[in-house]
């Protein structure tokens, strides 16, 4: 099983500046108050504390805010390992959400699973504040 | 294969404002301007334009907030069919993104493919301005 | 929401004599009796009736060998569309077995939600001899 | 990350026997050669070299074959952890084939992420001889 933080060879000795650089183009991490807390090659992780107006019935965060951040992650995993001008789109995921996100700080961690030319499979966690599972997500990133 | 517009018999003779009570205790469908069109028994259907920061580096829909609204879209079906009382929590989805998410408005549809008393299967699809489908989930909803 | 025989115009005017000529090398479709009942531009129909050994605890067909049918109706319906002499694979899918699969013959449906050079997200359906969904399935192929 | 050979509690203390017996039972397993390599509370590993008659059009495992390992594997797992005389099943999965599975023999490693008294989500990774991943899964097993 592939550690969260794989140790892969770079494309791109620049590759910290470009990941960087696309995600802050992200208009939807800013708002979700997403930042990256570490990145290397095959992987990153962020940090955030979701401001409010994100919730479901029960006041926990939506699922699809999670999702956002996950997705996030697996896509800029992907990055992370594509050569100069590369850019990837997530082409499809699933999320198994199997603890209610009721914390206030989450870490989500994204790693390549498989780095492929075309097509890059990603894994990605969403854990709360306490270090538990919250989410998981398997993702499909294509290079264009 | 279902149509988008199943013909159920509900549980609940009120199962329409029992949803859109739960619709409207969701702070995410606000934040993001998304509000119920129409809704049968297994079966919703939404509106939305979605507001600026939300979209990913090219300006597009980030495919997380894609996902939110199918998500929700998946599970409001689901509570269509359900006893008063029920709640419904989603375990877990897969979206595929088939189409950039440039449009200006969208249509989410959400339809049940399988209820039942304790998991339901239901599937959504994600439509832009021109009909044309952006985005499809299938979601595993659980009762609580 | 797509027909099951969607109407696509294919790129190769043999694309059933080619799709034909692939699904007979799949040595697993003959060893599980699995046939081509119909097939069109972007759409394709098994009839199958498994053989024993292939069951579960219950004496139920496994899931798994529901998912190799319905696997092969996503790709092959990927086929359908793609130009003479290009290969296609499956990348991954996600199933959902919403009833027991209990009949003793089973169609499986296979149609394209969106075609593309790379990519092409296809989705299947196992219906028991009564007509009712066991089984849906959402896959991903690549073209090679 | 949870490793997959995760420490959990038994909720039975003859585990083992209850699920060697259960897998016993799945003609489908035999019909493959897949054996029961190892097991603990949480996770299972199965070994196997396919017999012919499981090919796709290269000569290599078909993914639905390569599946109904992953998805025995993430069930067995999940029934680890039940109490006695509880029965499961898989509601859905998703596969992602990320190498070609033309190796010889396979391990297929199972292990829960999060045990539950209705649901379980598990996770699985299929292994070729040379110890690389060919295929990995997420399923969502419901008790009975």
């Amino acid at each position: 099983m592939l550690p969260h933080r794989p140790e892969y060879e770079p494309n791109d000795p620049d590759f910290a500046a470009r990941v960087r650089e696309g995600f802050a183009s992200q208009a939807v991490m800013a708002t979700l108050g997403i930042r990256i807390e570490a990145l290397g090659p095959g992987w990153v992780e962020f940090d955030f504390a979701p401001p409010s107006g994100f919730t479901q019935q029960d006041g926990y965060l939506h699922a699809g805010v999670a999702a956002t951040a996950l997705d996030s992650a697996c896509g800029y995993a992907a990055l992370t390992l594509t050569s100069p001008g590369i850019q990837v789109l997530t082409s499809g995921y699933k999320v198994d959400l199997v603890r209610p996100a009721n914390s206030d700080r989450y870490t989500a961690r994204g790693w390549v699973v498989k780095p492929g030319r075309k097509l890059t499979v990603s894994s990605a966690e969403l854990l709360g504040s306490d270090g538990r599972v919250v989410a998981i997500m398997t993702g499909t990133i294509v290079a264009l």
